[in-house]
């Protein structure tokens, strides 16, 4: 019996109601599909950083390396300073685990959840690959004169060849894989001039894949298009910054924070996923949030780590629910926590029966 | 009476054309509210550059300099690398004219035009204030190893204290005139670090304003809020590169390219109004193009130079008639180029009698 370890970190605020409920599918996919998982939680988030002055001790950095993955609830924290612990947590693990793909599906599942008018699950179905670890995410910023009335700050965008043709590459071998196999690049080449680096190497693996398709948007266009013809996405390919945005405005389109998640990819290595929802404080131990975009965190976890079944039986349990309005939206307090996830197990079990 | 001194550039594709529109109907603007304009044209854009060599000779600069407003119709085509021409003229205008804020209003008039569920003209009236002559707009790039497998691409954002303060400036003080009266930054500063310039400044200036209530948000939130609560937004301050991003967006909002238009404004001096759409090469010379934004952008350009009823006048006018159904939306190819003009001068008129 294959067996996979499993990191659970579940954070801050309604992080680890959520991935409780996760674990939970998690484990019954197990049993239903035959493999095994080690699941090792970690305690990790703001309490834990309060309670020992350290965000993220090496020896847990240490083990959280030799899993197949780690799956992790939600990050952030009135109490502490924005940004602290997503910085000591999710960047940490992005930078140094080398995760240089975040991967958003962007899918549809019922139209009920849509906000556009006239949209449907066939017109909204498109994978964002986002390069995860350069770009305005370099790091590189500084301040002259801070605070002063010369003060000048500055930030620079980093783009290195290789980081980006393993992102493009990645981007071309999964739309291969796909019925409608057209990947389009998204920048802003004509102002961000450095992004000639991504117009030249996306043109480059272009010529080695002849039977992908091509197009190209600018950024600014591309948030148009997705509101106006998301239909003409499949997949998307696009620099950090630019990744963060579009994914966001991708989750508003098949039903907002409530359902999208996410992987933070190295391919072959141990990777990350995650919902992409924060931790919202004020849900916190009501057992009110919604686990949906954490149980699909755990059905792209299985797909990564090679259970592919398992996996997809996740994703159709819960567009079964949300298809048949058993959960009416992907909102909070709609139903408990726990709730949803004996809906989801429930419909697995009876799928598979 | 008064006299405004106009440069008119029409431009590329349909510019010309739909510039011709807004043109007949500032004569007639002037003529119904009494004051006198010498409209200058210049006949600048791609046709110009291939039999002169040139994009924007410097004594034709020089005269821009000395109008009141300029007008752009549209720019790009695809006879010319892409960016060449619209950097030879609109960011030559911005940056050479220190055009340091670019105005946005985005306003739905009727709720047809909205491609949301559920939203109506009250909950879609927002001013975006994008900063428009810094940032990643700075012009600091470069290549190491170019073409090589080592290559190296930067660009560097460049954010000073007196760029960012004049534009969150020039925002409270919108944020004053409005019912409404609250403004929201929209930066990333958690993760592009250097926009903590933006945080202090804009907490420094808002102190000053105890009358406006402040909001912020980080972009990738910014552009869900805008699809689920539009109604959150009154005015919005934004670095240039987010500006770019979510006027695009907004502008999907309130019904597309087609209605659109903005001003890039340096308050005091001669400023720049346009349509935000392109020159949509294919539908140049056909008298299909709709020119509603060009008008909304003479509507703006009326209200800059001073002449606030005449512009108010424009924008009614052209309210009116897509409530009214007369405007079946705003896209090409509903209506003739001219006869949408003609109905908008038959309005106004009658409007006013
Ligand atoms: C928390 C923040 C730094 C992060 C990012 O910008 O990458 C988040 O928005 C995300 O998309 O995972
Ligand atoms: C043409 C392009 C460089 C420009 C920009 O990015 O500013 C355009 O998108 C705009 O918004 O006016």
């Amino acid at each position: 019996m294959k067996q996979y370890d499993i990191a659970s970190i579940g954070g801050d605020g309604i992080g680890p109601e959520v991935t409780a409920q996760a674990m939970r599918i998690l484990d019954a996919a197990a049993e239903q599909f035959g493999f095994s998982l080690k699941i090792q939680d970690y305690p990790l988030g703001t309490d834990y950083y309060l309670a020992n002055n350290e965000i993220f001790p090496s020896s847990i950095f240490e083990e959280c390396k030799q899993q197949h993955a780690i799956f992790l609830g939600a990050i952030g924290d009135p109490r502490v300073p924005v940004g602290m612990i997503e910085f000591g947590i999710i960047a940490k693990l992005r930078f140094e685990l080398d995760l240089y793909i975040n991967l958003r599906p962007v899918k549809l599942y019922d139209a009920r959840l849509c906000p556009l008018k006239d949209k449907t699950p066939e017109d909204i179905d498109m994978l964002i690959v986002r390069e995860n670890t350069e770009g305005a995410y370099s790091g590189m910023h500084g301040f002259a004169h801070k605070g002063q009335p010369l003060e000048v700050a500055t930030q620079t965008m980093v783009y290195t060849r290789e980081g980006v043709e393993r992102a493009v590459r990645y981007a071309f071998e999964l739309t291969k894989t796909r019925a409608e196999r057209k990947v389009t690049l998204v920048d802003k080449a004509n102002a961000i001039r450095a992004q000639d680096i991504w117009t030249r190497t996306f043109a480059e693996v272009a010529a080695e894949y002849p039977d992908v398709a091509t197009d190209h948007a600018y950024v600014d266009a591309a948030c148009m298009w997705m509101i106006k013809n998301p239909e003409w996405f499949d997949v998307i390919v696009t620099p950090n910054l630019f990744g963060d945005i579009i994914t966001d405005l991708g989750a508003s389109l098949q039903g907002g924070m409530g359902i999208a998640a996410s992987g933070n990819i190295h391919p072959g290595q141990v990777s990350l996923f995650e919902p992409i929802h924060g931790s919202a404080p004020k849900h916190a131990g009501k057992n009110v949030a919604s686990p949906v975009a954490a149980i699909m965190a755990a059905s792209m976890l299985l797909d990564y780590v090679g259970e592919k079944e398992a996996g997809a039986a996740i994703e159709t349990a819960i567009v079964d629910l949300v298809r048949d309005g058993s959960i009416r939206g992907v909102s909070t307090a709609m139903h408990r926590t726990d709730e949803v996830g004996d809906m989801v197990l429930e419909r697995m079990r009876s799928t598979a029966g």
